[in-house]
């Protein structure tokens, strides 16, 4: 067994811990509820006690290296506290790592949890062996991260990898942000949702409809079964999703050229239905493409998409988080020298 | 007089050299014809020699530490060769580096001169003092630069910081590059110029079609001064062109969030008629103003600008790339340890 670090993926309802080698491998795994409403303390001593189970059970084989945790919010990796999160009410100004430290006894981080995901898929996922790397998670928003070399490139006000926020149209709808016509407001999942709820209401989507009243819960997997079964309104709808991601990546493309853009969140499985219309709005938009001769193929909604290997789905699903929260401990000491 | 290197900045005909100290300060300058028509050979030994001239004379005083030399096209600063030059016939393939290498027997640093550009202003214009600093050059196209620390971000490609074509309309004009709707179709000097042009030629810009025929070769200076005098036409016309530029600036603040955007190129000197309207866009839209309560002021043509000091002019105008030219040499020696 080899030495191992513990990977945390702190949610508002779920709390999942992993110990993963030093190679990448998942040694274990436990889920637990994260009852965040019992506050910080109650949520920090039902983790340290299940992590320190989890290490028990490994010290003999190998060393235990510190732990990282995810944490879904605005968090401040220098004081090692979280700001601001909407889904852990009472946790603002709580000294998290100082107190999971003093629990463990080894070294903790803490991060964003979009950040130890995208953390993740650079290390074991979709982003292996690359030197740069942009992440976008498509969920209520759009997540997102830049990676170069084995850091989170963060920006002056820890807000560089905001692309939801990167605006695409120009009077476009009010977001949360403030702004207007931000991209997550057209190539976000809850996005894709609220257009097919229009689609419903404007009467001219009986699939769609029919679907709704089945289960009002309408998720993007039943207008993804729609598209793929031919309703042209649920095509039309992952197609101007995918028109409206491309064109946010080829403006990504073109001005910081990254290596690899990796596309996460649930979303994603239905990436046969709006990858087409994205990777057409990449190749008549990004220099990369347009430079080059045009196939008979680079057109739209042709399946022509595997030239465009610059962009590609995410490979671990829920897990990049727990990958990319364990890596932290495991890239610290060696870069203090010890065992490269 | 201090130790010193040497910036040379090529042009389609002009070719500049200056000695500049390791403190950035300008020793000497030398103003020459390119007579790029003439070939590499030529031009580089009228260079050398110039170079030559100026080392004679400096060098009493101080180290002569390398040469620096911006050149406008695609440059492969690995091999120290141009790949591709609009302005510079015959050089693709010349071993441009080499041969000054030959001829002065100091290290020579090669890059394209936009870059050189940032770097200058970085070193010792507006972005002096920052980490990180995007560069925004409006010309005939937008030429851009990230700058990480005292280096470019080159991107995957080379082809990071190409913000003029970052699309910012769906079904906007096409593109030199081969896309569409790129920046640089309506925030770059050229765009500004065209868009006068198409006032005109609607007949309802008859203060502009006056000052044009009285000199057919519009520039944006006359656009400006005709704002500048309440022509509404000529206002409209920035006010939108800053309009434009503010929506782009918005999407890289809030996906790259560098310390400084720095815009630079001769449009700038009409500042105070399209600032405005792009200060208004990057308020309405970036993250680190949306999430602050709004002033009273925080409103269109308002001359609130000056809040927004993220965004701000380039101040060494054409010099920029002079010192960015003479800064590799210095940083150079500077990584190799002697004389930090």
């Amino acid at each position: 067994m080899p030495d191992f670090s513990i990977g945390v993926d702190l949610g508002g309802t779920n709390l999942r811990i992993a110990a993963v080698s030093r190679e990448g491998k998942f040694l274990e795994r436990i889920d637990l509820e994260a009852k965040a409403v019992r506050g910080p303390d109650h949520v920090i001593n039902d983790m340290c006690a299940a992590v320190l189970r989890l290490t028990e059970k490994h010290r003999g084989d190998g060393q235990f290296l510190g732990a990282g945790m995810g944490i879904p919010g605005l968090v401040d990796i220098e004081s090692g506290t979280v700001r601001k999160s909407a889904n852990l009410p009472g946790w603002s100004n709580y000294p998290v790592r100082a107190e999971i430290e003093k629990r463990l006894g080894v070294p903790v981080f803490i991060d964003n949890d979009g950040k130890c995901a995208a953390l993740g898929e650079k290390w074991m996922g979709a982003g292996r062996g690359v030197a740069t790397m942009g992440m976008l998670t498509l969920g209520t928003g759009i997540g997102g991260a830049i990676v170069l070399g084995d850091e989170i490139f963060r920006g002056t006000n820890e807000m560089a990898g905001e692309f939801g926020h990167v605006p695409i149209e120009r009077d476009g709808l009010p977001c949360g942000c403030g702004g207007y016509g931000c991209s997550e407001k057209y190539a976000s999942a809850s996005a894709l949702i609220r257009v097919a709820h229009e689609a419903i209401a404007s009467g001219r989507a009986p699939a769609l409809a029919q679907a709704a009243s089945a289960n009002p819960e309408l998720k993007a997997k039943v207008v993804y079964d729609l598209a793929m079964q031919g309703d042209e309104v649920s095509r039309n709808i992952f197609h101007k999703f995918g028109k409206d991601l491309g064109f946010l990546l080829a403006g990504l493309l073109n001005s910081l050229d990254l290596d690899m853009y990796v596309i996460g969140g649930g979303v994603v499985s239905a990436w046969d239905a709006f990858a087409p219309s994205m990777f057409a709005e990449i190749r008549a938009r990004a220099l990369i493409y347009v430079t080059k001769p045009k196939t008979q193929e680079g057109n739209v909604a042709d399946g022509g998409a595997q030239d465009v290997s610059v962009v590609t789905k995410a490979l671990l699903g829920s897990d990049a988080g727990l990958y990319g929260a364990a890596r932290a401990p495991l890239m610290s000491e060696k870069k203090m020298g010890e065992k490269p």
